[in-house]
């Protein structure tokens, strides 16, 4: 039994409650597959279209109708732990009670810590809410002042400030549950950003990157193994050219030699490796693989996907 | 000790994130003083205001811009659970620290399940949202078929069905944090309405009274105390009337009399009373207050509110 902490991307759960119910059931049957070989799951997932989504949305019908206010991220992030916790638990629960296995799951509303001086405050970062072309993102950065910013080649999205992690203010009661062979679903859409000011923690406008908040959940969780799942079924480098190659088994420091030459995009592949990095750095016998959604098992069983491992310390 | 589930009101916590956010900061206060006492505390809470609000805010966003859907309700409930167990377990995690209480809180998102056969699926009565005119009423009716009720003279209103919650799907993890002393933060809204179809649960449009949700919990959590705190110190018979009377220390019997009589209003009185009988018909041992929030801890010691006990069974 391996103890694995799978990281589910926000962008894979689809763009309104239907398409996102139907794809969380997908994911469901994956998710309960590892489940039943045996495996302690605990589930993270992304919110980028989501909060991108629940923002706006109270955004324009609070400019028709006064009597709606506008939502600030940390809500519009509690908001979306909400709705998407929800869909992931229902759909989960339900493949455990077809495949008869009794095991109980939850979603938590999860806080994270981060660093008022961390320097993203400064640099905002993240793609969040939906894509753009050049003009339309260009009329919305001089009516509202948002920060756009070109997306991997597929268009321009807002970018917001993505602190880095440093505490999960619910990791005791995280724990609790794990304990109780509960599966649990948290740290959604990285957690909900919180700066501390005389020991008060208060929300954030901020978005963590959920793959470092899934890194450090896998950490203080002493995960096996952590599973990022995304839309790519390896990860590349010498991307887009001639010599592009899949990588398959690699150690930690080759994934670090890689992140050194730039061979990864930022906030898309290169925070995903180094918050693989992260964990194997903690707990060097860990495993880290990222792979796409749909081959998660074979990825397990080493016969898919990108696997880092910290091989100077493997067992 | 007393294991005391607390029932708060969505009213009370104002129509804003930052009114909300004001509002959970002293309802913490009152909660975190009852942890003080050495209670193990279960806090629930309505989301009536909240709900509408964002129903009616993807309504409205929707029809300005396609990219942002409708949400059904379930949904909406779900990030009503999020948003508002945001604001109370930051705020509460935030006055343990203050008193030095070293405790874990934690919102969970919760399913509870109604039947599908329940006669409010046939007669739905709870207003929900924003008001409209006749000619409105009468276009979203045939486009969207909702029912749509006039409201006290002031517009027409969408109504949903409000079933009888018969089963709380997280209750097994629910037991686990509370056995682990945490604070947990459930059934928010009166949890999310599911109906089991083959023994999978999907979700309703539909939305459970709370205060019948938080008696389901406080019985299968074998409480001590059901403490529904509400807009009015005392609960009123002859109210409005020449005779009108606050009730303090009451029996089970004259609870269930006084409501045969019909002495509480629909919606509001009627169903905490019924809420406050069905769990001491379970736990006859156990004690209902209902009183105004500021005066729980006046009422938990026997000088203020209402408190009904089954005086046949009491200890």
């Amino acid at each position: 039994m391996s103890k694995i902490v799978i990281a589910l991307g926000g962008n894979a759960l689809g763009n309104t409650p239907k398409e996102q119910y139907e794809n969380a059931i997908i994911t469901a049957k994956e998710i309960v597959s590892i489940i039943g070989l045996g495996n302690l799951v605990t589930i993270t997932h992304g919110n980028g279209p989501q909060i991108g989504m629940i923002n706006s949305g109270f955004e324009t019908a609070s400019s028709q109708n006064k009597s709606i206010p506008i939502m600030p991220f940390p809500e519009c992030g509690a908001m979306s732990q909400g709705y998407i916790g929800y869909h992931l638990q229902n759909a989960i629960q339900n493949e455990l009670k077809r495949n008869g296995i009794q095991r109980d799951v939850i979603s938590i509303i999860t806080q994270i810590e981060v660093n008022p001086d961390d320097h993203a405050f400064l640099n905002p970062t993240k793609p969040i809410g939906r894509f753009y072309n050049e003009d339309e993102a260009i009329v919305i950065n001089k009516e509202k002042n948002y920060i756009m910013k070109e997306d991997a080649g597929r268009g321009f999205r807002r970018v917001v400030p993505s602190p880095f992690p440093i505490n999960i203010i619910e990791i005791n009661v995280i724990k609790t549950l794990i304990e109780n062979n509960h599966i649990v679903i948290t740290c959604g859409g990285g957690g909900i950003p919180v700066i501390r000011n005389k020991d008060f923690l208060k929300g954030v406008d901020a978005v963590i990157d959920k793959d470092y908040a899934s890194s450090l959940l896998a950490r203080q969780i002493d995960a096996d193994i952590l599973l990022i799942l995304t839309a790519i079924d390896h990860v590349m480098i010498n991307f887009n050219k001639v010599n592009q190659k899949e990588l398959k088994d690699i150690s930690l420091d080759e994934a670090k030699l890689f992140l050194q030459n730039n061979e990864f995009a930022s906030g898309s592949m290169e925070p995903k490796i180094k918050a693989g990095i992260d964990f194997l750095e903690t707990n060097p016998y860990g495993t880290v693989i990222i792979t796409s959604l749909g081959n998660a098992e074979q990825a397990l069983s080493g016969h898919f996907g990108t696997r880092i491992k910290n091989l100077r310390r493997v067992k």
